[in-house]
């Protein structure tokens, strides 16, 4: 008897006819015996209209109201769920992030889960009963008030949720049968991988891949929980439920390395558009600098993203690079305006109309020369590179957005990802 | 410095310009220096769609499902209202059912209030900032689940929190700008009243008046709550706030007989519509046999309204007739079939199409032939009368539903309420 947590996005539940057929991936895990706690998204299209009511309300809105708002949604899909569930004959009944309760800190809007008391949902489990869970959102314990997670949270929401039950799975359905190899919309060719490592996916998801949110891959990664994306358009009963110890290879497994027998040298090509990229020339390079750049930029809720230093031809000053994104290209430059007394004299530059786009495998670290076939891959199709950043296991670059879909073919076409 | 209370119904909160204007309201009492909690109702027609979607994940649907559910409409506009608030520079804050909490028993879709521990709010209130409350729910505190009041359960929410509070006004905002002689839409003469007694409002609510809910106004009238019946589309600065000690007569003050100076004989005609009519003829005149008739219609939850009995001529059996809605008639005659084992022979006649009209006063009590009057007036315009039922300060007949209006229309010129 294997515990499972289940989880189902937006588009998954996105009226009632489909939560019904979420209902029978439930019973199909039900009918082979298995332990199951399910996490629910909103509806699709239900949280865009709360947060476009709260906007309305007020831009510059209180986050802890802005949560208890969106925090609905989940709650009316989580209801419906267990009311189809039982109308199947399954046992079943919905939580609330503050009834489990899902532990948060009080970084309202964007909150972090820092603790889940299982044993309310385990004695329910034990008893045979599914425990539908609010996915996104949990309560701050110091004010007994709603936090959410963030956009994508419910990803999140799942893994805790299966660290706290020490679920033996946590498949997470989506609208794609997998994770692949790059997005199959752009790369006709691009091909499903049945298993991939913690890291990689980690540098996908923070590279632009959408099928899972970043922090539901560390988390998963720091727990080591097995976690699986499958489709919930497939046939809920030709589907093989869970089994204790063995994991079907459906859908894309994200597990350790150690699990995966023969890595290829790179696994995954991502990418990222509506980037926009500032270069602020001339810096005086002192310590503590970057802190006066970025700490101001963080503190208006600006992400930044890949960033790229250079010394300056005088090795008295530096450049810098570093992408946000587009829509929040004009406040960043506000911001840096206003740090200007702070951080001491520096040119600035901008573009937006940029994109990321990123190599990604495990295997390089063992193998030499995969930069180098990048560079001149891109070189051949006349592909302008504007800026590079590396890690271990990816290397990402800037380039006009333009040549993003060119880009991504090329590469995935390089590396031998096509399909036959 | 008051303590107010102020409740806003679905309509009054449609949409965030509506809320804006209910903001303006808070803000007169707040700019006064009053204390202000405000209890909401979802928006208008969110309530409905909630409870679409559960019928339609199953017409037999889990209640404390369906409390989760629509339990999620409150919780919307009362994390809006804040927002507002906060946007127009007051202090705010959401509080739902189970954060303050509102403690009910567990008749999930139907429950009851049973406590309000003030004390977190009371905090709040003295601190300056307003406590916007969702109406309609609280949560059980045996299983932590929420549990909602029922339709139109709101009104019971600002009561309850009125007495928790020991506020000095409960002011009711609805769509009307108080209560009326008799509905204005039937009668063009009908006058606002300014003051109403509790007992008085309590047969009109229970009469078919949709002003308040019955159950509110049984609760003000135990805990003495001055309630009044308010138009949430006046002019919010035309307004005068609340003052200790003295009430304004605007709208319709509901409060004790002793604080009515002249009361009328009859202050009001109520009509509630679709109503059916069950008689049962020649049922055995024994001990208990009202028992075996009414529990096993309230086993299945049908709301039996006016009772009539009478004693047969041969002395040993008796007529039962009672009301219905008729929505719940054909359900009604299944039951009682049913039962036929338990409560012996009967006939069984029924029929559809019935109002039931209600003249209402305190000042009843002392005088005579208010009944003989109502009895000859219907007959002069040849309406029939069914059945007749009649309490200290209410005389109710049954009539055929096509004669409603012109009986409204007679009776509430006969007894002198037409406005000059």
């Amino acid at each position: 008897m294997a515990i499972v947590v289940m989880k189902f996005g937006g588009t998954s539940v996105a009226d009632v006819g489909r939560i019904r057929n979420v209902a029978r991936h439930v019973k199909r895990e039900v009918d082979a015996g298995n332990k199951v706690a399910v996490i629910v998204s909103a509806m699709a299209g239900a949280t865009n209209q709360l947060i476009a009511w709260a906007n309305e309300a007020s831009p510059f809105h209180d986050k802890r109201e802005y949560d208890a708002i969106v925090a609905s949604g989940e709650q009316v899909t989580a209801g419906l769920t267990a009311i189809v569930l039982q109308s199947m004959g399954i046992k079943a009944r919905s939580w609330q992030g503050w009834q489990v309760p899902i532990r948060t800190d009080g970084a309202h809007g964007s909150a972090r889960i820092m603790d889940i008391p299982g044993e309310d949902l385990r004695r329910a489990l034990d008893e045979g009963e599914v425990a539908i869970i609010t996915g996104f959102q949990g309560v701050e314990p110091g004010s007994n008030r709603i936090a959410t997670l963030g956009r994508g949270g419910s990803d999140t929401s799942a893994v805790a949720v299966a660290v706290a039950l020490e679920a033996d799975v946590c498949d997470i359905y989506t609208d794609v049968d997998g994770v692949y190899t790059t997005d199959p919309r752009i790369v006709s060719k691009a091909r499903r991988l049945p298993r991939v490592s913690y890291e990689e996916m980690l540098e996908m998801a923070s590279s632009g891949s959408k099928v899972l949110q970043t922090r539901s891959v560390e988390l998963a990664m720091v727990h080591h929980v097995r976690t699986r994306v499958l489709s919930s358009f497939a046939k809920p009963e030709e589907m093989a439920p869970v089994k204790v110890g063995e994991l079907e290879d459906i859908g894309t497994i994200v597990c350790g390395e150690d699990e995966i027998m023969e890595s290829e040298v790179v696994s995954g090509i991502a990418y990222a558009r509506d980037e926009a990229k500032i270069t602020m020339l001339k810096v005086e390079d002192k310590p503590g600098i970057a802190a006066r750049i970025f700490g101001p930029l963080s503190d208006a809720s600006i992400n930044v993203d890949m960033i790229v230093q250079n010394v300056a031809a005088d090795g008295r000053h530096t450049d810098m690079t570093f992408t946000v994104q587009a829509a929040e290209l004009p406040r960043a430059l506000s911001v840096l305006e206003a740090a200007r007394e702070d951080i001491g004299n520096f040119e600035l530059k901008s573009s937006d109309g940029i994109a990321k786009v990123s190599v990604i495998g495990i295997g390089m670290r063992s193998h030499a020369g995969v930069a180098a076939q990048m560079f001149k891959a891109l070189a051949e199709k006349g592909i302008n590179i504007l800026a590079i950043s590396t890690s271990e296991i990816k290397i990402s670059v800037l380039i006009d957005a333009a040549y993003a879909e060119l880009a991504v073919r090329t590469l995935h076409s390089v590396y031998g990802l096509d399909a036959a």
